[in-house]
């Protein structure tokens, strides 16, 4: 199976804030994985259907996990700690590309929660997907300058990128 | 549950070979963010034990699913690609880590293929990863290298790592 959605179609998001002189090293280390993850090769493969799809949320399973410790922190639900802030905000915007290259031919059938929308309506999917990664990336910038504040703020946009996409490309 | 194996305590890989000068900002790269990532706090928190398991099931997907695609170009079952090859290599070494701190206190019971020597031997469990990330580690330095001859080197010595911690620590 050849997947058709690239992460090099609509998945990138280059831009990364340099908030703090100090973090400029780990922020454009971040940059570049980011870059060389976004541009994920269009005939990334399966060998079955149900590969993608068990990868697919995989990797949203271990993005979930890591951009939920960071809501934890940033909802005071657990004591604030800047560098697992930072470490689980890097960990979540390096996962934030790869479940859509497996929403390839052929995977919209199966153990999978995604609606038909995800492939009729593509450029949305696209774009919902992109918006994502673009709030994850500012959160990530905000995460490494280790301010609360910024942080909080950054999390919101993020939480409601993730529920928009949930609500229309997604079966309860 | 707070968790008790930490990345940080013998995970962690420093282990960077600059093979080409040209690829050097990549490689200091990868390791800036493998050290995030090997950095990850001891006390890196589950909800719930499944939620553990679920988490490091997920983690061992995606870093399989691209250590594979680097396997089936260094096989020969897929045509080489050097950068789709040095891609799948970075992923899969970002997320050679992620596992082994989802095998916490009360991880060892339920959906799982984990074998009681996990815990009961955990010094050999943790040098086990330790020793497939080391090798992840030079198939990544290799990769991007982008020499198929050195790919297929490092290739192997990170699949007997995979399969002699599968044949001791995993149930069939």
């Amino acid at each position: 199976m050849i997947e058709k959605l690239s992460a090099s179609e609509a998945f990138i998001n280059p831009t990364i804030v340099v908030e703090n002189a100090g973090m400029k090293k780990l922020i454009l280390a971040a940059a570049v994985v980011s870059g060389l993850i976004a541009a994920l090769p269009a005939a990334a493969q399966f060998q079955k259907p149900e590969d993608a799809i068990k990868y697919r949320k995989a990797a949203f399973n271990v993005m979930a996990t890591h951009f939920g410790r960071v809501g934890a922190m940033a909802n005071g639900r657990v004591p604030f700690d800047a560098k697992a802030v930072a470490q689980n905000a890097e960990i979540a915007t390096m996962m934030s590309p790869l479940p859509y290259s497996a929403f390839g031919e052929g995977t919209d059938k199966g153990d999978t929660k995604a609606k038909p929308e995800v492939w009729t309506e593509g450029d949305k999917f696209r774009a919902a997907a992109a918006k994502m990664q673009e709030e994850m990336t500012k959160l990530n910038a905000a995460a490494k300058t280790g301010n609360l504040d910024a942080i909080k703020t950054a999390f919101g946009p993020v939480g409601q990128a993730c529920k928009a996409c949930h609500d229309h490309f997604r079966k309860e």
